[in-house]
């Protein structure tokens, strides 16, 4: 790694994988050297990597019995790394499903004492999932699992849902924290802490999320009423009435920054919670819910309804996605270069030669990772934001 | 004001004005009461007020002899407001023409002796004004006059030539300033210098400036051959050859926030002097030129050319703007309010009622300002900066 930790005790809050670490160099990953890029791609599908074992429900839930050793095998930051962090907390609303080694991985790297954490559980997960996952949070004072649980359906209004039973549990918990940042099972962040925390200061209470001109094939999604019937969404054929709304509807993505005076306003505003009823039998409300919000005149942190003030994905800070039918060339045009890893439903599932590109980005956090199909994308990308962190505080003490 | 500064030093560099301040309360002007603002416009059409003398070329054109008395009586901040501020300098382009009290306040309302700051005099302008300009870039070791000047001629590519001269001397002079801003006399901040430096800092080395798709309406600009004669520019009826770019030419403003490194290369790159070359003989490269590097892959702080990352006017920091035709209810989807001032060529000069309006912009500086429209507008926002940037260092020393 390029920069030294010399504590000794921060030393061991760096990031290692005995197998992982054995077979690849990190820093030549980051380094995008090809040679290892073709190893680590190798690997990624060997038999002795698919074979190995993964955590499980059941490994974790008995983690709060001994919390002191969990922490530490799983070296959790157990204290603020600058005065800075730990004077502006935030809070984190996970919602999740499955894989709960993911889940913990992804947790650990955004964790910090200073922050608030509510992951809320598909109630359709199987019981052992919701049990490990409570059982992580029994270990912290500062993550718990959500007060209410929906049934998360593709597509589904029940997807917002979620996370405004987090937002209205976290808004309950506490006062302190200034920024809310939501998150899935399947993103990983692109910013260590302080990155993030400077990040969101200089916003200066602007909300930033994707939210552009809806574009016509999409309007389908909310001109139509749809049903839900066997855990899943069906267009029908009855039109909507137009949304309660002045300002049109906004096209935008499920991945919002959003200051705790927005989400106070969301929680208890009139015309906000009308569209809300209106917005709950359309396909995918989490991908204009937000970001029509973002463009209403009185919500806290928003932007005007012209479309100057129209933000792209690209010129958001909350998630760095890529989809398969806009990469290419970045010097012909394309907006982002090929994923290195493989594409579910047309979105990029990174490889570790998408690393370097990752890290130049913006935003803060990037979706998708999986561990099924690259883990020394996550690894490194894991390892060299802890080396970061640890680095920045050792470095600020000089 | 809102906040006391107590230090007696401090207080004596507040900005007052005897006849101003005695007609009217900046603090109503910036809380926008509606007395104070009709009081305000009745007041900058008085014939008393348009009978005031203003200071002239000549009386500028001895302050070099006694440079403490002008520095004190003007009330320039003579020592840096923070460590932060210190340690970020910043270089700045004045492009001038005329009326030299005008720059003279703009001067001092940006001044820091940390800073650097070319001022570019039309070749146009009488000698009397240049005079006077010297003789203020005397008294001080960090402002000084272009060593090139040019004829600047509207529309033409002079406007870019000559800011090109004074980022030049910039580069040559200091290599500690980390961002350039540019500048005319009609400008004026809407933030104060710790503000500016912060924001520079969350660039991150990225350049801030209006680029977007060019509209069908501006391409004749830069597809036919233009011919400059008596200090006027003509359209012709030859055509250009196509731009020696790969990406697209784009639309943007004359007004940027670039980094060093992007001066840098603007100076020395090959593929840029022979764009420069190319578009002599357009209609206002200004408003092209600077957008379209910013499009260029490897230009230092640049963006890809994908429209995913265009930047409407109201989404960069350069410049704040109001368009006529664009002004209106923000409510029912207007960029912005109407103007309060005047229109010269259908951009808004601002009244004292856009204060608070201006200050709650994302943008670092604001255009256009005119004292012979509203001088309230710049005295009360010139008040308003320098008792918050004085404030602000009596704070942190607490």
């Amino acid at each position: 790694l390029p920069y030294k930790i010399n504590s000794a005790e921060e030393h061991k809050l760096e990031i290692t994988d005995e197998y992982l670490d054995r077979e690849i160099n990190c820093n030549k990953i980051i380094g995008r050297d090809a040679e290892e890029l073709e190893k680590a791609k190798i690997l990624s599908v060997t038999v002795e990597y698919k074979k190995r074992r993964r955590l499980t429900n059941e490994d974790y839930a008995n983690v709060s019995q001994n919390c002191e050793e969990f922490i530490k095998r799983h070296k959790y930051v157990m204290f603020p790394l600058s005065e800075e962090e730990k004077d502006f907390p935030i809070a984190y609303s996970l919602v999740v499903h499955h894989k709960i080694d993911v889940l913990e991985r992804l947790l650990r790297s955004i964790y910090n004492p200073q922050n608030l954490y509510c992951i809320h559980v598909d109630k359709k997960s199987p019981e052992s999932f919701l049990k490990g996952v409570s059982a992580i949070a029994d270990c912290f004072d500062n993550v718990f699992v959500a007060s209410k649980l929906e049934n998360v359906i593709y597509a589904t209004w029940y997807r917002v849902q979620a996370d405004l039973n987090c937002m209205k549990d976290l808004y309950a918990r506490s006062t302190s924290w200034k920024y809310l940042i939501n998150l899935c099972g399947q993103d990983f962040p692109i910013k260590t802490n302080l990155e993030i925390v400077k990040t969101l200061k200089a916003l200066n209470g602007k909300n930033s999320m994707e939210t552009e001109k809806m574009p016509p094939n999409k309007e389908v999604r909310w001109k139509m009423h749809y049903d839900i019937e066997d855990n899943s969404i069906r267009r029908s054929s009855t039109k909507k009435s137009d949304p309660p709304i002045d300002s049109p509807v906004f096209s935008g993505g499920a991945y919002i920054v959003v200051s705790r005076d927005f989400i106070k306003y969301v929680l208890e505003d009139k015309k906000v919670l009308n569209f809300s009823e209106w917005s709950k039998d359309t396909y995918s409300p989490d991908e204009f819910f937000w970001a029509t919000l973002q463009r209403l005149p009185d919500v806290p942190g928003s932007l005007l309804s012209n479309s100057k003030y129209d933000i792209s994905d690209m010129n958001s800070l909350s998630r760095f996605v890529k989809w398969s039918y806009l990469e290419g060339d970045v010097r012909k045009g394309a907006p982002y270069p090929p994923c290195t890893g493989q594409h579910v439903r047309a979105v990029c599932v990174f490889g570790s030669g998408d690393l370097v590109w990752l890290l130049k980005q913006q935003h803060l956090f990037a979706n998708k990772f999986d561990v099924d199909v690259d883990p020394f994308a996550i690894h490194c990308l894991d390892k060299h934001l802890r080396h970061q962190a640890l680095f920045m505080k050792e470095r600020s003490s000089l």
